[in-house]
């Protein structure tokens, strides 16, 4: 399915026409395996393919499954932090409480049993990105990968191995927000894409500055796919087609915005 | 252009591709305008036209010019407060204050010349949605419109009589986030189509309960749109056809979070 191009040389960026296409039938994902692989084989039994230019976003549980970040409940031990947490609101596990504090460096909030935190790579969200649903065994906890942007460029690797298509990747996850209700799908982890569409200094159709200096692109492409990707769908990854951009590549990390810098706080 | 639509009757939904489709050539919009109708005459320049079922994605700024939600800085008279934020902060102009004031009911930050503030509408936003690009005259203010969800249902109504095809309407604006570098196109009215995506009580396909609660779906409409709209292009409206959904529609209020509910701030 090639995207429509309508050059508009006027504005020196084509617009076109996307497609989102969701990649189904790849099962559920055990460590080890090869997820590219994997998706890319899913793709050709609907008669799909990955092509260069494409943006592959890659839902973070398929990700942590395929690296093995896992912990069981029954290795855990709770810290005195946990256990005090976990007496408070009984309906929490102690040690889920330990693993959610394993993986962060700041307690944002802690409150009705809800537990915001600040994970090692900076990113703020329920229970440091740990889960329990979709695990394959009710004792285990999903991890975020250790280092997302690491794993999309090794995904990203592996899809130009294999498929011999220069992709972009976007592994992402479901986070709430401030000020609004209803959660999002983000970018955590990027390889081959930037992070932020700039405009700083560039004008408008009608030559004022923009007001708007730095979109999300990752994290719009991380919402898109979420349309098709839906929460209760195997779908652990959706193809955004005819996307095009200027900027380079950047990773996550360039979305942690120093607290000094955050007004909506 | 037809989406793919893989049924998939083990959940109930099916997965389908999604094609998000720039509508160009509609030139800049003027007060007392149709824009519904000149949306439709562009789309179908090229070749296109709404379908029933398509959600309409129309930037905040089209809108607000098509209802006239336009102030002159020379007719505004800058209060006390005004002035006296403006005296602090010499590059901006105590009239253009004054009218981010006089659309707000609460002023959340303000700092280094940056005001965010609370809508009437319960948004927080940067400059409660007043900007001065893109009005087709520097000395002109464009406001938010006064009940998104009320343009959202007028356009939807204009959209079914002159395209006689059923569209949802989602109005989007530009807003940045708490914790997280770069903006993101969000919904800001919506007319037929669920703001929120609700699985309570709902399980995955392992058959445990969901963590994640609600997909902020409207929002993730917009987000979508944005890129195909981008910034710098002409572009106040776009299609995202293929997407399904279960909910009754709701309206952009849905968004609103009480300060009690929320975790994030």
């Amino acid at each position: 399915m090639e995207p429509t191009i309508i050059e508009r040389p006027s504005y020196g960026v084509a617009v076109s026409a996307l497609t989102i296409l969701p990649i189904i039938g790849m099962g559920e994902i055990q460590p080890g395996q090869d997820l590219a692989g994997l998706a890319i084989a899913a793709a050709a039994k609907s008669g799909e393919r990955f092509l260069t230019g494409d943006v592959v976003s890659v839902a973070q549980k398929a990700v942590s499954k395929m690296e093995g970040r896992l912990r069981r409940l029954a290795d855990i031990e709770p810290g005195v932090e946990a256990r005090r947490m976990a007496a408070e609101w009984p309906e929490k596990d102690a040690r889920a409480i330990q693993a959610v504090l394993d993986e962060s460096v700041r307690i944002v909030r802690w409150t009705n049993g809800i537990l915001i935190t600040e994970t090692r790579h900076g990113f703020v969200c329920a229970n440091a990105g740990v889960d329990r649903s979709n695990a394959g065994a009710q004792d285990t906890l999903v991890l975020l990968p250790f280092d997302p942007d690491a794993s999309a460029a090794r995904l990203r690797a592996r899809f130009i191995e294999a498929a011999g298509a220069d992709v972009a990747i976007v592994i992402t996850d479901t986070f709430g927000r401030a000020w609004r209700e209803g959660q999002v799908n983000v970018a955590i982890g990027i390889a081959g894409l930037p992070a932020l569409e700039r405009y700083q200094g560039r004008t408008d159709a009608d030559g004022y500055e923009l007001r708007i200096t730095e979109m999300a692109l990752a994290d719009e492409v991380a919402a898109a796919t979420e349309l098709v990707q839906r929460k209760l769908e195997r779908c652990p990854v959706a193809i955004v087609r005819g996307l095009t951009w200027s900027g380079a590549p950047e990773t996550a990390r360039a979305y942690v915005r120093p607290a000094e810098r955050d007004l909506f706080r």
